[in-house]
């Protein structure tokens, strides 16, 4: 049985404020919450209404009813489980090869993409400013797909952390150097900014280099979204 | 004022089958009916509380009330405008430069990305399997910022369109020949596949060759969206 003060607990967790001071998110659905029991976070609590679907490995459950997950549940037609998981240590930044920064990016799904090519480009650190989106939100969570365990989020002042490195920094905008150009140092800070105003004019003047990905032709879209410059931007950069 | 009759004219084109019956999509928000009534799309008609927030050009616009607008939009925040445009009459493919062609992409925010995509990279026609989700879904709209008028979409049995065609047939999929060894010829089909299953087997079958985009070192993310997929890929064929 879920009792009341479980639902309220739970439901917190849908909120950023108490997924900082409790240390814990929540993640939905058989698919995503599987594939973080394989990983290296660590489990809370975990129910479900159909625990033969589970992996085999022994972890403690509640079984609970469709009612009840409904209770629990942000979603209009939840799937089946729901786990809490508590956040990981934030781990030292690690500056040996390159780290991926965000400067403001506010959309969910664009920072799990974002979060998913990390993984996929084995870029194991992120900075992000404090005005980026919540990795732990529902929504990121979901277009990461398991890759939030193995990709080293960390949120903190851009500038402060520009200022006490001496690596190369790169800015991607909109008129920069083509990226096709340019010759990739052994390791450094590649920054993308906000999706409608860019990089901020402070972190701008802190930047060693600006890199654009060229149009083609005669093509006339206004901008590339910043989870496909992204995606763009880690393969010129791994391609080598 | 805006009648019984045009409410539900306007309403009934959130549908499919009404945007082809009525041969019409809605687009809606200052941004983007802006964006558009600067392409070749004709216009049918234009709502807008606010007539000094549109282009100078003398468009017809009716001046309706927040109340009105909030009747005719599917957003739970209207914002301002409202414009109904006539669907474009599909231009035939032109197999002089590449084709990007998707089998089965379902999810709308994905097949919006990749217009604004084509655009970017310069691909002018773009095919999709008639199981593909309809390029004038209000939420592809949203993620196309505009593109739409200058990519040309088409909606086609693919196994028919490869069959009549003679060139080479390129397929994206988790493993193939590596992107970065693959010497693009001047002009031919690129596929990608549905976001859960890939490319059909029907189609496999009858491609001239798989690539795949290198995963770096020991990453472990499952797979790439196939937007950001699609991105790597067209960046890949043009940055030659």
């Amino acid at each position: 049985m879920v009792v009341k003060s479980q639902i309220k607990f739970i439901k917190s967790l849908q909120q950023k404020k108490y997924r900082i001071l409790n240390g814990m998110f929540v993640v939905e659905g058989v698919k995503m919450v599987n594939e973080l029991l394989q990983t290296t976070l660590k489990l809370q609590s975990l129910y479900t209404t159909t625990p033969e679907l589970l992996p085999s490995k022994g972890f403690d459950y509640q079984i609970i009813s469709e009612k009840e997950l409904q209770k629990i549940s942000s979603l209009k037609s939840p799937n089946k489980t729901l786990a809490i998981f508590h956040i990981p240590d934030p781990v030292p930044l690690n500056f040996t090869d390159w780290i991926l920064v965000l400067d403001g990016v506010k959309d969910p799904g664009n920072l799990g993409t974002i979060i998913r090519l990390c993984d996929w480009f084995g870029i194991k650190h992120l900075a992000c400013s404090t005005d980026t989106v919540d990795c732990f939100n529902p929504k990121v969570l979901q277009a990461t797909m398991g890759s939030i365990a193995r990709v080293n989020t960390v949120y903190t002042d851009l500038e402060v952390l520009i200022e006490k490195l001496d690596v190369p920094v790169i800015g991607a905008f909109m008129e920069g150097e083509s990226v096709y150009k340019l010759n990739w140092p052994s390791r450094g800070m590649l920054i993308l900014g906000n999706e409608a105003h860019g990089i901020s004019k402070k972190l701008e003047l802190m930047l060693h280099k600006k890199v654009s990905i060229p149009q083609y032709g005669k093509a006339s879209a206004e901008s590339l979204n910043v989870a496909t410059a992204t995606a763009i931007l880690l393969n010129e950069l791994r391609r080598n």
